[in-house]
């Protein structure tokens, strides 16, 4: 009997990460190679060819690959296509599933990585018997990924869940789209750097923080220092909390799901970011709502969650009963 | 040969609405009736039964009822409930699927009215090809109905696309759940009047509505007002389409509809309410989805929505392929 895996790769701006997943979610090999330095896609593809030969080639026993999923920015579910993404070499529509059936002949399937995430979410974290919940992830910006009637929302033409582009406040920071008051301009690890760095400008008060460039700040810099009692930190993760949590009550009103989990490195800072959070979701949503949604961190916070949320894709699209 | 009819009811705070419906939306009888003056809820039901016996007998041909769907305000579409409605007589949970039940013996389905009117133009309007859409209802508050992936949005416990009470400013004017800054306090025929009241206080210019009552103001006379050019009516259309449409476009954002409908009275005042909607939708839209999100009147304006809302889930629920 021959072991049936799926293959995930996850494209991002500086890596590609690459592995071999089964359907616990064990890892049978996996890598990293540099998405930059082939101007031609096709180059590209060559070269992540090679690598995934490469790992199956150090595979000790019967395997069957059952399919490829894949996690880029700008993916369109509809079209198999990667589109105008802002943070790859690769300019205009890119037709990357077709590309890729030249030199795979299984399914596969490509969506935006913080929908990955939200499969990954059910199929390998802690969503697993849930048909409504929401994922979203707090890195440089904040992508979300939203699980509705039992099925990803993909929309009209597969960009649906842009929360980190929610216009919060007319006059606000432009967020990286450039829109005003984008949410991900003040919830994400940038958002909460960019809180410090107001909160540094708009007093004069004593702060560890006081010492970091803003190219030197990162996250657990900052949770260290609310660990110690710094005021201005812990006003940081309070305010950030305070605008996720109002923004939390008015997805919860759109598609009322039982849970929404925080992945990525703001959700690592554990209580600093879900306490203020959960106490702002709480006081904003409506009556009947209260109490009644779980915010939680993402069962895939410890794991490659990368990795496992493409492969995951193709789980979710073979499993039994799918249309 | 036998014609298939769905019963339609429309349960309202004033009036209960009722019709036999076919697949393709002729009605075969309708009437209203109070639905005030029934403490009891099993004496409504039985007023009901009758009201709906006496449709039935006025049919002179033979037909067979497919099922009966129901619009109700919270009402609950799993548990087949009517749960805590400010605007109903009957306090607590009502069991009023199960309560039918003992009436007839055909399917029976429930939800509340904004579920119903999304179903009802999926079915009957003009959503009939289409997977994503939203339908909003701008009567005395906002309804929604979101429909994505070829479903509607119910969520976790029924409770999905409650948008009328998304805050959009903290501190604003209280809407009907007591919510500050809920968008159904400015948009819909209620917010266009206290915009009215607000603009009227704010300025001493001349207009034409500083003749009305709030209670004697509607719909109607405002729509007729900013034909007239009348400053203070044009101003409140525009201070509501721009509230609106900035809210439409957070709402794209999250399921990233191929249209939007707008149905109710202050859908009835067409241009002055369409026009500055679509351009603040457009202005505030992520560049992704500028000129591709539709900005509809309802299907259902001229046609009996509520009792066609209602009987379309009948039809929704028993069409091909439906798991």
């Amino acid at each position: 009997m021959s072991k049936e895996l799926a293959i995930g790769i996850d494209i991002g701006g500086t890596l590609t990460k690459i592995g071999l997943v089964d359907l616990d979610g064990t890892l049978f090999g996996h890598l990293d190679f540099s998405t930059k330095g082939y101007p031609q896609v096709d180059d590209y593809l060559l070269e992540l060819k090679r690598k995934i030969e490469s790992l199956k080639e150090q595979l000790t026993f019967n395997y069957e690959i059952k399919g490829i999923g894949i996690g880029a920015p700008n993916a369109n579910y509809f079209r198999g296509t990667i589109e105008h993404a802002a943070n790859l070499e690769w300019k205009g529509v890119i037709p990357f599933v077709d590309k890729i059936k030249n030199h795979y002949q299984v399914p596969i399937y490509i969506t935006n990585d913080a929908n990955a995430a939200a499969i990954g979410e059910l199929i390998y974290g802690d969503a697993k018997n849930m048909r409504d919940f929401i994922v979203i992830t707090l890195g440089t910006g904040l992508g979300s990924g939203i699980y509705a009637n039992g099925g990803l929302i993909y929309g009209f033409d597969s960009m649906a869940g842009e929360l980190g582009h929610i216009s919060i406040e007319k006059n606000g920071r432009k967020d990286g789209l450039g829109v005003s008051g984008g949410l991900e301009a003040y919830v994400s690890s940038t958002g909460l750097k960019r809180t410090i760095f107001e909160l540094l400008a708009n007093s004069v008060k004593e702060s560890e923080l006081r010492d970091y460039s803003y190219n030197s700040l990162h996250g657990e810099i900052i949770t260290k220092a609310a660990q110690d009692g710094d005021e201005i930190a812990c006003a940081a993760f309070e305010m950030t909390g305070k605008i996720l949590g109002e923004q939390l009550a008015n997805f919860v009103a759109f598609s009322h799901p039982e849970a929404i989990f925080l992945l990525g490195g703001l959700a690592k800072s554990g209580k600093w970011i879900f306490e203020p959070t959960l106490r702002h979701m709480e006081e904003n949503l409506l009556p009947y709502y209260r109490g009644k949604v779980k915010l939680l961190p993402s069962g895939m916070m410890d794991k490659n969650a990368a990795i496992l949320g493409a492969a995951a894709l193709v789980w979710e699209q073979q499993k039994p009963g799918k249309l």
